[in-house]
C-alpha cells in the first residue's frame, strides 16, 4: 500500500502554489507516494475535506493563479484543542505526511501540530512577501513584484503626462522586499518601507529639492506598514510641508493574482519535488528552500525567527539612480 | 505660407492622445499645414509654450501611454480675462485653427474661447470615460476597459481561492460606461453605477441569496460615483447587513495609463485626421466622433448637453449571466 | 418539457468562444432551453459526443482563450451521407435547434444540414479573420488584432536597435483584415494583403527611398496570402533588389490564443443571446451579428457571398503616416 | 578632468540593455566619471559616433526594450588593423575604459583589442541566451523566458481546443537554457536542445504512447540549435512516423524585445554599477556577473570556454512532470 501525503494551501494564497501542487502530486505518484488534497488549509483537516490527486487532475494548472485546494483561515485550528482534533483525524485517515503551502503562519501551525502529531511535516515557501528565512525567494514574490512594477510604468504615464507626483502602496505589513525591488525596477524616485523610520520631513524636503532641479513628476513607492495609515496617511503628511498635490494608489489585492512568471513556476516546481524528498529521508518540521542556487531544509522556527537580508548593494545604489 | 493650427491635450489623459497628435501631425503636414504643439492644455496658450512639430517628431509614440504635450489645469483660463489673453496670444502668433484633445471641459474651454476668437476650434473625443454624445467611443475608453477587466480576472484568482467578496472600484463620476463593461466582460456578479439608486439592502440580500445557493466568491464593480466614499462607503454598509469579510480594490488611476488598444489607436488616428478635416472644410466649434461607423461632426455643446444611451441589450442580459 | 438545443464550435478556434458558450448557457437556461453541448464540432454529432451544459459548467470561462468544446475538421460531414446521418442522431435526440460558432466552413456545413433536417440552425461569428459579412467584427478578431499590434511593439525594439527591416506575416489566407488593422495600428511602414497584387518592385523602391531620407529601420506587415510562400518569399524577392537585410517573423497560431479583449467578449455574450433569440423567434439558417451597433440576422450565404468592405477612410491615411 | 568611460552595446539586442547604460551613466557621474556613449558597437568607434551621456539623457528608459545606444555587426573591427584603428580613435579621445554590454562575440571582441590598447575594458553580460559562464543569468534571459513561455501559454489554447501537437521553436543555436526552462515552465511534454543529441524515433514513439494513454494535445520545445532546419525539420521527420498533423511555430525575434522584467532591471543596475566599480579597481579584462548571489569578475576568454551547468535538479524532474 502507498504512503499517505496529504497537501494544503493555507494563508494568503500566491501565484506558483498550483505549480507547487502539480509537481507535487506528479513527482509524488512517481515516487510512489499517494497524494491527497486537503481543501481550505487546516480547516480541511478538521473538516475532513479530502480529494486525492492523481496527474490528470493538476493537469494545465501550472500557469494559473491562487491555488485550486483553496486557503482560508481556521481560528479553531490555533487552540491546541483544534490541533489534537487534527491530529485525531489524521491518524485516522493513516497519513503519514503533511506538506504545507504557505507563510509563517502556516509553518507555525506545522510546528504546533508537530508537537503532537507523529507524522513527518514539511513547508514549501509560498507568499508574495518573500519574508521568510531559509530560501532566498519565496514562491509568488517574482509574480507580485512583476505585477506592482507594470503598474508603476502606467502609473508613470500619467504622472509625466500630468507632471504629478504619486505615491504608490505595495505590500508588506513587516517588510520592504516587495516595496524595495518595486522602487528599484520601477525607478522610483522614493522606497519607503518598515525596516527604516520614515523622515517626513526630509522626504518632502527631497521632493521640493527636485522640483527645484527641474523634475516634474515622482513616484514614492510606500510599503504598506511604514505606519498605520501608510501612503494614505503619508501624503496627508507630506501635502502641507510641500503644497503639491499628491495622488495615492494603493495596489492592494492586485498584486496577488495572475499567472505566476518562469521564475516562480520554477521554484515551485522545485521546492515542491523537494519537499516530497525531503519527506522521503525522513526529515520533519523543516521547510524547503533554495539559498544560493542549493536547495536547503530549514527547521521551522528559522523561517520566521531569523532575518533575511535585503540585497544591500542594489539598495545602497537608489540614491545614484534617482537624479 | 502654410496655415498654422495648433494642438493640445487637456483634462485627463487617455491612452491613445499620443497616436491623435501623431495622426495630425502627419497627416496635417501631407495637407501642407504647419502644426504646433502647445505644452500643458490651455495654460500653454497663456504661457506661449510653443513646439513646431513635424513627423520625426512623432515617431514611436503611437503605441505610448500619456501624452507627450502634456495636460494641466488651467484656472486662469476659465476666467473672461484669460480667455481675452489666449485670444491676443493665438492672434499674436497667426493661429487660424486649434485641435482640442480632452473631454467635456476641455470642449466647454473651446466654446467659450470660440465666442471671442475668430479662429476655427475643433474637438477630437481623448478621455477613457466615454461620456461624449457624438461618439460611439472615446479616446482611451477600449484601454482602461480592458485594464480594469484584467485587474478583475486577477483578483478573481484571489476572491476564488479565498471565497472572499470583492468589490473594485472603477472609474465614473457621474457615469458608468466603464464600469458597466468591465463588469459584463469580467464576469461581475452586481454592477453598480451612478445613473441608477444604489439600493444596498437588495445587494445585500442578493449577496445572501447567492451563497445560500452555493456561490463562494463574488466581485462586485462599483463606479466611483455611485454615492460619495465609493466602494468604501459601500462595503462598510454591506458588512452589518451580510457578516460577510468584504475587499475593497480601487483601481484609481491604473485604468489611466499603459498602451493603448488596437481600437484606441485606430481611433486616435482617424479622428485625428477627420479633425483636420473638418478643419480645412471651414468647420468650428465641433468635435470629431465616429457613430454607428460613420464620421460626424458634434457641435461642441451638445457633447456635454445630449445623453449617449448604454447599450441596453447587454446590461440587460447580465441578470441571465450572473447565476 | 424542455426544448433541446445543441451548440457546437467548429473550424479555428478564436478566443471569444468560450464566452459566447457561456452566454448561450445561461441566457438559455433563463429562457426555458436545455442546452446541450456538442463537442469537437459537427463530428460531435455523429459520434454522439453531448454533453448537458448547465449555468455552473460555464462557470470561469469567459476569460479563457480556446473552447472547453473543442474543435475538429470532419470530413465524413462534408459528404451528403454523413449529413443524413447527423440529422438522424439529431432527431433521434430530439434536438430542436443548433447554434453553430465558426466561419464560414461552419456555416456551410450549417447550409447542408439544413437542407435536410427540419430543426432550425443558428450562426454565431467566431473567427479571427473577420471575414464575415453580417457583422461588423468576429468573435475573436478584436484579440487577435491586438495579440498580432503587441508583437510588433516588441520587434520595433529590435528593429530601431539593429535599424532592420522586419517582414511580420500576420493571418489572412484570402483577406487583409488583420493585416490591415495591425499595420495601422502598429505603425508599420508597408502593408500587403491579399485583396490586391503585390508590386515587388515598387515596394523595393519605397524601401530605398525610405533608407534615403534617412529612415534607418522599417516594418512590412504581410498577410500570409498575398502570394504562396508568404512573407519567406516576399523577404527573397526582395532581397537582391535592395541589398537589404531582411527578417522574417511569422506570427501563425499566436494570433489563435490568449484571453479575449473586452470587446471580444462582450461580443460573444451578445451574440450568443442573439443567436437564441432568433432561435426563439423561429428564424433559421441565418447568422447573428452586430452592424452599426444593431443586431441583424444574416442569412448563411450572404454571410460568405457578399463582401464587408474594409475600413478605406482609415486605410487613406496610411500613406500619410508612415513618413 | 573627469576620466573618460565609454559604454556600447553589442551583438544581438536584450531587454535590460537600457537598464545597464541608465546604471551605467547615473552612478558613473556620481562616481564623478564622464560617461559618454557609443552608437552601433564597435563600429561606432571606428566612426566615433560618440554621445556625452548625462543622468537626464537615460530618464525613462529602464523599462525599454532595445538599446538607445543601437548595435550592429561590424567586420572592420573583426581585422587587426580595424582594432589597431580603433586603439587609435580611443587614445586621440583620452578614453580610460569602455564598458561592452553584450555576449560572447562582443567579449572576444573586448579581449582582442584589450592586447593593443592599454585603457580599462569591462563586461557586462547583456545576451538573452544566458550561455556565458561567470554570471548566473545574463541580462535579458529572464525576460526572454516569460516571453516564449507566455507565447505557449496562448498556443496551449488552440492546442487543447483542436487536440493538437505543436512544436515551439525557441531561441538557442548553441545552447539549451531558454529551451530547458520555457519547457518546464510552459508544462511541455517534451523539450529537445543541443546539448543532447535528438533520437527522432523515440520522441516518435513517446508521442504515440502518450495518444495511447488519452493524451490528445502536446507542446514540444524544441531549441533552434538542435540540427539545421530546427523545428520545421524535425516536424518533417516526425510526420511520416507519427502519422500525426504536426503544427510549427517559430518565435523567433518576439523573444529578443518587450518591456524587460524585475530581475532583468535588477540584474543590469546592479551589474552596470559592479563594472564601473572593477574599472575603479583598476581590473580590465573581465566580465562583471552575478554568481550564487555573489557580484564576480570572470576574465573574458572563462566566460566563452567555460560551461556553466544547467539546472539538473530541475531538469531531472521533467519525466516525472508529464504524464
Amino acid at each position: 500500500m502507498n504512503r499517505k501525503v496529504g497537501v494544503l494551501t493555507s494563508g494568503g494564497d500566491a501565484p506558483g502554489m498550483n505549480a507547487a501542487i502539480r509537481s507535487i502530486v506528479r513527482v509524488g505518484r512517481a515516487r510512489g507516494l499517494e497524494i491527497i488534497g486537503i481543501r481550505r488549509g487546516f480547516r480541511g483537516i478538521l473538516e475532513e475535506d479530502f480529494v486525492p490527486l492523481g496527474p490528470r487532475d493538476v493537469s494545465n494548472i501550472i500557469q494559473r493563479g491562487g491555488t485550486i485546494l483553496k486557503t482560508t483561515r481556521c481560528p479553531e485550528f490555533e487552540s491546541l484543542e483544534g490541533q489534537h482534533k487534527a491530529k485525531d483525524i489524521l491518524e485516522k485517515h493513516g497519513f503519514e505526511g503533511l506538506i504545507l503551502i504557505g507563510g509563517d503562519g502556516t509553518f507555525k501551525g506545522g510546528e504546533a501540530l508537530g508537537k503532537i502529531w507523529p507524522g513527518q511535516i514539511i513547508g514549501v515557501p509560498g507568499t508574495i512577501d518573500n519574508d521568510l528565512y531559509g530560501t532566498d525567494f519565496t514562491i509568488g514574490f517574482d509574480t507580485a513584484v512583476n505585477t506592482a512594477m507594470e503598474a508603476i510604468d502606467k502609473i508613470r504615464d500619467t504622472a509625466d503626462s500630468h507632471e504629478r507626483i504619486f505615491l504608490v502602496e505595495v505590500m508588506g505589513r513587516h517588510g520592504g522586499y516587495i516595496a524595495h525591488l518595486v522602487g528599484i525596477t520601477g525607478g522610483a524616485e522614493e522606497i519607503l518601507v518598515p525596516e527604516e523610520p520614515v523622515d517626513v520631513i526630509a522626504v518632502a524636503e527631497r521632493l521640493k529639492e527636485g522640483r527645484a532641479r527641474g523634475k516634474r513628476s515622482s513616484i514614492l513607492v510606500v510599503a504598506e506598514g511604514i505606519f498605520p495609515g501608510g501612503a494614505t496617511k503619508l501624503a496627508e503628511k507630506l501635502r502641507p510641508l510641500t503644497g503639491y498635490e499628491l495622488r495615492v494608489v494603493i495596489l492592494g489585492y492586485l498584486q496577488r493574482g495572475g499567472s505566476p512568471t518562469a521564475i516562480d513556476r520554477a521554484l515551485a516546481t522545485k521546492l515542491g519535488a523537494f519537499a516530497l524528498e525531503l519527506f522521503l529521508s525522513g526529515e520533519t518540521g523543516v521547510m524547503a528552500g533554495e539559498v544560493s542556487g542549493r536547495l536547503e531544509a530549514t527547521k521551522f522556527p528559522d523561517t520566521w525567527t531569523k532575518k533575511k537580508p535585503l540585497d544591500t548593494y542594489l539598495l545602497g545604489l537608489h540614491r545614484y539612480l534617482t537624479t
